[in-house]
């Protein structure tokens, strides 16, 4: 007897969950180093020393009141101007701390904006472009509000512009991207922000309101190349930037993150105020005080996160010479291959057989492809290679 | 063009916050030894020393990748085990780890279990009980869900059980209930847990179906004259826990609680599922992960606590001596004394002028009454009753 929204999906974890939970269990059967888990996006590289030297001092140093004190509901001062800081030496912006709203993570930060965008139970759409992150999806509907999935361009992994503009309609309040992409490793060039800003002000004119973009970036600083990422804000003013540093300072764990937005998108004056109304409603009452003056100290650090690239490069070239199809990815710890076969779980069961631990692109809503994610120690990477070679032989049988 | 929903709150805190918000700009004015702020529940203890301690050995002995990775949506199991030990040993319970699902603090855990209980948007209902923290509200009509106020019972702040019973009804899914109370500071007893357990057991029976209870209790260990606070679910099964480590350990911050049930609870079989599919919509990806380690190694340490009673019991023998009418604490660290005039705003506004920072009762769904919090030094207790004298006098001229 309990609700029935919920009830209903009680115990369904995600699919990756699933996967990595299969990959402990099996690892107890045949040990830990012969299991290639390549399901789960937990950060293989530690924060960086200043982390831990930054949370000891404080711990050493600072009244434990303060600490572990209550901090106000939009995050500490301090360390939203830290934010803001970084944020305009790094791309030119001119955000001060009345721009950000610290988050829960980058989880709570885009679940917060789906709500701040979008009214429940009324015909509000808010739209995703596939292959995406499965939580997107749990969290538009838990809000109240409609999925409208733009099916994926798998020749590049940019936008379908034409499948959009096609969908775009008076209920779009927002898009959200992710940029370096998860689950493609893609990252979407200055062209594909141009014509998506383009095209959003066009309709935003059209239907009189103003249709954001919601822009999910985890992975901003996990780019390959020597490359910086295009900044969203930069084509398109109506932007809220939803961020964490679970991968830059590789802190997972410690949920901290933010909302960032500029004084000229709509709604300017209000949005502070709104991103809190939902906050306090949903019973988020602040971010984890420590972890919020850590991250104040050590916003200009980065982990060494050069072995994502590394991996990348061992992976994609491999697998290309040994007959894959993939699109290169151009940052993160993912890339997204094409599967020897139609059935992406059937695909994906054949390399488990091999110990392969990978996720079949259903759950992105894309067909026909597997997740791989490589942050994982490189010698790993390159054991699991033979096995790749295994199971495309096994289909050219 | 923001959600209607929560535009029409934007900015709207609560009336604690903004009389907190009051006493940090007065005190620039008069100097902050000047302002008698007894606003807002910050524990005004530091954390037991092992809590430092412990986060200090994580941090320098633990690996980074897994003090700071994602713990499982359902927390830690090594800390879930901890706690369910830590409650077995003090009330003689059956917990295992699976009766336990870690929240980010208290906030999160009540916010979960009106979801888990009710279902939005039909005719469900959640009683509480006046007067009670504002927060119920906003977090249970942001559930899409009815608010059933019982009246409070102003002669002891027990319950009214003629009204609870006048207002039960087939809709009624809940009763939340909060002892150590906030903002009275009142222990329920014994008999009231069975009058409750007794009255909602029969209810349950007549509609055919579990009515809960949803015990909020971050101020538990905070008791005076050395008795214990009875523990809910030995008077009732179908009780959900939610606590935090705010309080006990001072970290308020780090958000850090849980909600326990016990394997009798009515739908034991499908709860922690239902509360894993509530909290993944809603974004709740884990508890905080370093801090799930310091509370599973400190979760039978407590702070040193009793400055709140000692505060107690000098406000309550001056006040009453005074002539304040006031119900004696027999925990936490509030009171809530009658105001000196029906208009609790009215005699707020009055004691502000002695810079007297109190907060109306009106928020706490209750009129007439102020709550005070005496988390603050012993110092500023002494130092604040000459206030209240001359207030009540200024009533007697």
């Amino acid at each position: 007897m309990l609700a029935k929204k919920y009830a209903a999906v009680a115990g369904q974890s995600s699919v990756i969950r699933e996967i990595f939970e299969y990959g402990k269990q099996r690892a107890k059967v045949v040990g830990p180093e012969n299991v290639f888990d390549f399901s789960i996006g937990n950060p293989s590289v530690p924060a960086p020393e200043q982390v831990n030297e930054t949370a000891i001092r404080l711990l050493n140093e600072e009244d434990p009141c303060k600490v572990h004190g209550y901090p106000s509901a939009v995050g500490y001062d301090d360390t939203r101007e830290a934010i803001a800081e970084n944020l305009n030496r790094r791309y030119g912006m001119h955000y001060h701390k009345n721009n950000i709203f610290m988050t829960i993570g980058a989880a709570s930060a885009i679940s917060l904006c789906f709500r701040v965008l979008a009214d429940a139970n009324v015909e509000d759409e808010i739209m995703v472009c596939a292959p995406y992150f499965p939580e997107y999806k749990c969290f538009i509907e838990g809000a109240g509000v409609k999925v409208t999935e733009i099916a994926a361009d798998i020749a590049d992994f940019q936008i379908d512009f034409e499948e959009l503009e096609s969908k775009l309609n008076e209920h779009t309040r927002a898009i959200i991207i992710n940029s370096p992409n998860n689950p493609t490793g893609v990252v979407y060039s200055e062209e594909t922000l141009k014509r998506l800003a383009s095209i959003l002000e066009e309709a935003s004119n059209r239907y009189k309101r103003p249709i954001y973009i919601i822009s999910d970036e985890p992975y901003r600083e996990i780019v390959f190349g020597g490359k910086t990422v295009p900044y969203v804000p930069h084509f398109y003013k109506n932007t809220l930037v939803c961020y964490s540093y679970s991968k830059s300072l590789s802190l997972p764990g410690e949920r901290v993150g933010y909302i960032a937005f500029t004084d000229e998108i709509a709604d300017a004056d209000n949005m502070l105020g709104t991103i809190g109304a939902v906050a306090r409603e949903m019973g988020y009452v602040g971010v984890p005080s420590l972890f919020q003056m850590v991250v104040r100290d050590c916003v200009n650090e980065l982990s060494d996160i050069s072995v994502y690239e590394t991996n990348k490069n061992i992976i994609y070239k491999a697998l290309t010479e040994m007959g894959y199809q993939c699109v290169e990815p151009g940052g993160t710890f993912y890339i997204f291959p094409r599967c020897l076969e139609e059935d992406a779980q059937s695909f994906c069961n054949r390399a488990q057989k091999y110990d392969l631990l990978l996720v079949p692109s259903d759950s992105f809503s894309c067909k026909g492809h597997f997740r791989m994610s490589y942050c994982v120690p490189t010698e790993r990477v390159e054991r699991a290679l033979p096995l790749f070679e295994k199971l495309i032989q096994e289909y050219r049988k």
